[in-house]
């Protein structure tokens, strides 16, 4: 039990979080690293190049118009280079604040120049557990920004995609790659809310066969807070995505709305599997009630069947058992084997009736 | 218990299918088959022909405009026909991908020439399973398309009523046929719903008479399964109804308007009576709760009236079969005969106090 | 338990109503009888006459537009004569259809010449009985329709205040006869849900008077499901009468808004009621619960009273039972008294150790 | 339990009352009395005079317009003088009947020269019963009209401002009054409220420390019918206000918009408390079965632990009890004290075992 | 038990209090105190001045449109001095009224010269106790009022702010001061629902390793309570700030609202949690539930194998306990060891028994 480890959304208790200006650039997650690594896609219909660099500078010259630039940050302890990202493409302060502030819900704001989304990403680490990680999109003219905390994303097949020129991605522009982004990560969603299907349907065949303890109590109650937590993920986005539909806004071009319809469609789909598998998971506990109160009917059964049975049995044992000098049966050459008669006779009264009950 | 396969709406966890760019055609479905079957029924007021085909280029040669054709494919796991289908009518690329994703909830897309309707279709088998099928239908301006999963439909009686020359189907638009379609498969859903309430029923009857066993707990939580999943198919149908009515189109004509609007009616009553099972169903766990705790009642009781009256009366023989030299009444001639008189005022007297109490 | 009937509004199973064709009429509800009874009430200022006829061409002669005709159909399984009523009326087929349709849910379509209203009658028959009847009424110019399943309705006062030629009923106009009816079959809702009351009452005084048994957890979840379908009876109306009251046709008079008001207050009163006694039915489960898990109590406090009283005494009566030929206290004189008082003061030491946990 | 009294707001079940005609002035509450009592205050700012008659004619003469004249109707059986009132101000027959029909619920009416408002008034009597008082407020240009089921309200507070000149109350209009009055009944609604508040901690308090019982079970469920009346008279009554304060009537001046809105205020309040007290006394049963629970696993703890100790002392005193010829033991000298010593040592064992398991 | 408080929001018990004309200035909190401190904070881009006051009347002097006055009043209790100032700054009585009425929930006013919002302050004490404090803030052109119950808040780093020279504070209008004001009291907010969330886990495993006993049952109502509280006193300034955003006032500049667009995503994640925290805390009490049945499983199986096992060897002891004279086995020389033999055979059966139900 003492590696329970569960972290609601939280802002830091730290006095000095607490008590910095707004728009106050500081890094609120849990995955610090000074290191920062920053990748630069750049493409159009006929060239395709990508880079890693450890600065942010590094990115300032891929700025032309006849690319996209798509500049994916990992990492957002080293907030002085997103500071400088941010100013050199001239960000709000509050849109950095937010980037790096992990616990800021799913949103989409809208600036003169340029869109900025805030979604998060649900996947499964390769040791099992359930990553839950903040990403930051802003999108501009010809290029997407991309901010997350640590490597390792749902973009691989975004990327390889972009290699290939024949897709529809390349021939695209910026509003496309960051649906084509939000598809990804939430085709994740899917996969992620598979895994509570499994949980769902794993605890439901542990209530059967397993012996009642807290254990499973437990387990569901962790259930519950999982399906609650991926649920404010998702909810929020769908509320982005829908304003994405409507927005009016020359960022995105008109063709991409269809897409955008159908990630809505997707991320609807998403929220009605939440909602069947948050009512499944709450049922869970009354479900585990009932089992164990079969269980105990059970044990109250052996035991009811068990003292009925003997406690009469010992009693006329007892009574033989007696003193007395005048005991007309103790001298009966036949008593004990009429007694015993008598005896085997209740037995298979108190069996037949307990069969009657339908307790045997 | 191994038997027991519940599978919520998903789309597929193969790295393959979830990297897949947005608008790839890909079949998700477990009805598997490279076969493909195509029926076309051509029709007019006077005319009426039934063709079928196994593959789509020998639908391309209906294209009239003086009789309406009815394109029903079966099969989607051959997705290149289903493509060569769809260029053939100029169909979206979002719309074929969303013919073949049986995941697609359903919805209404408008587009310029035509209106595309994803809705499910649920049905009993044969074999008493329920059927949870994936349809799309395609209305055009002289044609509807229809994409069904497998063979077996609910369409049969609107084919009857095609062949018969004087049914107000024969003398109206593709808009009434897309009616008459709607219309059988939500037809249909009451059906299902009833079996809904039949288990129902059977449930609560088995919560009384059946000794408490984990299986009903496990049916009853399947059930709420299976509602939840028909809620699923038909919740979203009554937007998509809704819709269709507001819809501005040349498409639906004003006077098949008055039947939309009997449609929502039917798919209002449905969606009301799921609610009705719904809650039922919810309360059939407390129910069962009450029934365990009231058969439990019913074994501590028998526990409770055995051992209450024989253990004083076993303490009372213990009494007198202790071996003390000095107990006067082991001697007296009467006491056998006393301590009998008493031990049966004992019983009688706790038989009276647990009538009072009526437990007996 | 054999005698349990709920049916929940159902269509037919039967292949062959399924497949109809929409707008086909024919009739779904339990109440065959190919006898119709029509009545006719016509009425102005002056004038009041009243026929029963058993066929509905009798009533075509009193078309005029000196006196409002009121034609109440009581019968709906001989479908030709009321599709015969509904042409000479001019109905739309859908309104028809609607009519025999006793799964029709409550709602108000408006159409050129005629407003269509469908309500649920419910009230309880002599045997006791809650009837749940399906009534269409058809508002025209001089003329009103009603169609009722059975003879039987809540109409007698109406009738009663037609014969009156003071009252407001014979000075207005069809659309006050409306009203008139609504309010009859709304002051009958009250009447119903009174029921629910006292059958609230009832159970509750059940739950703390008998032993637990299943009934009583039957009747709860029987009594839920009268509630849902009184609500779903009830609900829909208040919707029609809402837009009744907004509607913008010239068969509503002004005059008459304020009554129509009226009404809708009546039946958001209704409503409110029963969203209480839903409340109420809904935590009656928990309170059987309750009641039962304080019913197993009381149970197990007099095992435990009795067991841990004379277990013990039981265990010191065995200890001088044994036949041990060294046991110093057997020989010892006062031995069997000073048991005896030893097990006194256990006794009223277990005795007093009870009444202080306050289980005595 | 003979003595619970539980009433919903009904319309009376006579047939009499239902069959009656719409506009019909029936009062059908239960505080019968022929007789009638009627308050006028007559008031400007330079004057003011109070007057008590036994008939409505009396307050005929007070009509100028100089003063505002409040008229306080108590008791509304003799509906003859509450229909002479009505006809001489002009009221419409709906009020009058809505005036005598307790069971309206709150709801505000605009007519052309006035505006109609119902509240409900909460108090405690003297007795320390909860009045439920129907309550209808009729603002003229300079007349308040206001109508009570019974003799006693809530409004000493007002009448006693108006007697001082000083105050608001005497320098404004009819509105202001109104409001003074709306005002004094949601001021109540706190103090009744809080009495619910109070039952709660009684409850709790009881939950605790009585022993289980179902009257209990019967007091809270009690208690949610007293919240979900009060929720029924002050809900509906937000609503009332609410228009109130967005209504386009020359009777509502101004300035007294502030106050309304801070009236509003108070009665979103007074729902909220109501929420929070409900969501409680929903609790209340939940925690009342699980200190049952926890009340019988303490019985059964006691049970267990007397009879694990005893029942295989009992056993091994019943071995030496046997008659055998040859049990060696027997004749052994010491045996007697080394079975003693054996039994104390499984004594101490078993205390020890419930000691680590935290039983005792 | 006796040291419970729990007060939910109330208006005043005493008649004095109910009476009061509207617009009555009178303190209803629990803090009093006569002593009023005044603190002023003037500055601008420039200069920073700080003074602390006993009375009002000092701080009329501040007046002047080159700097910003920051008037912060501690102590509502001498309602004389605050309805001075009020006077003076020429607010609306009713404002002076909510200023006092620490009953009064969040909200926002709009009038000519200034917006009033009332918040609620969330912080824990020094103690650990948790404050609910009531806070009045005035907007004006060129000052801020600031009204509290008493000394101690959460402001001291929006003060610290202030003297420096550098920051956006000392640039920009009173609107950004206010944004900073409700900034640092949302940001306390997240540190309250922390400790909810501490709590709650707290409770967890409690319910898990003591005892069940009616204080986790107390505590557990307790933290609902808290909750519910908690809730009350965020989710309507959720509509202060929304309203906020879209207020259309001179005294909010357009540039300030992206920072209050930043508030509101912080208050609607604070509401976000709450919901979540609910959710976890009204699932304890039937995680509590389960835990106790699962111990009283324990306590069960314990019994039931005990007396399983020594009732028929008990019994058995007991025949031959029997006085009979002729029993045959007494006389047998290994009928003792036999019986042994016997016994142990029915002992380990149990024994196995027992392993393979997995109760041992």
């Amino acid at each position: 039990m003492a590696k329970r480890h569960r972290h609601l959304q939280r802002r830091p208790k730290s006095t000095n979080a607490l008590n910095k200006a707004p728009g106050t650039v500081a890094y609120v997650g849990r995955k610090e690293s000074a290191e920062i690594k920053v990748e630069v896609i750049d493409y159009n219909k006929v060239n395709y190049e990508r880079f890693i660099f450890d600065n942010v500078e590094a990115t300032f010259k891929f700025e032309n118009e006849e690319k996209i630039t798509w500049i994916n940050v990992d990492g957002l302890s080293n907030t002085a280079e997103i500071e400088k990202l941010g100013k050199y493409y001239k960000l709000h302060p509050l849109i950095i604040e937010d980037i790096v502030n992990t616990n800021q819900r799913p949103k989409i704001d809208e600036y003169q120049d340029y869109l900025f989304i805030v979604a998060k990403m649900l996947y499964h680490k390769e040791n099992g557990i359930l990553e839950h990680e903040h990403i930051s999109i802003v999108i501009g003219k010809d290029h997407v920004l991309t901010f997350q905390e640590a490597d390792g994303d749902v973009f691989n097949a975004v990327r390889e995609r972009l290699t290939n020129s024949k897709g529809r991605l390349r021939n695209s522009g910026p509003d496309y790659l960051v649906f084509a982004l939000l598809d990804a990560i939430i085709d994740n969603y899917f996969v992620v809310i598979e895994e509570i299907s499994d949980k769902i349907e794993t605890l439901e065949e542990q209530l059967f066969t397993a012996q009642p303890n807290d254990d499973i109590t437990f387990e569901i109650q962790e259930l519950k807070r999982t399906v609650l937590r991926i649920r404010r993920a998702v909810f929020p986005l769908r509320e982005v995505i829908s304003r994405l539909e409507k927005i009016d806004s020359t960022l995105i071009q008109e063709k991409t709305l269809n897409y955008i319809r159908d990630l809505y469609d997707h991320i609807i789909q998403v929220s009605e599997n939440i909602e069947i598998y948050r009512e499944m998971t709450w049922g869970l506990m009354d479900m585990y009630m009932t089992t164990i109160s079969n269980k105990m009917n059970e044990v109250m059964k052996v035991l009811t069947i068990m003292a009925s049975i003997f406690i009469p049995l010992t009693f006329m044992a007892g009574i033989y058992g007696m003193n007395f000098e005048y005991m007309p049966e103790l001298q009966w050459k036949y008593s004990y084997y009429v007694l015993w008669g008598f005896m085997i006779l209740v037995f298979i009264g108190m069996i037949l009736y307990f069969k009657r009950k339908k307790w045997l």
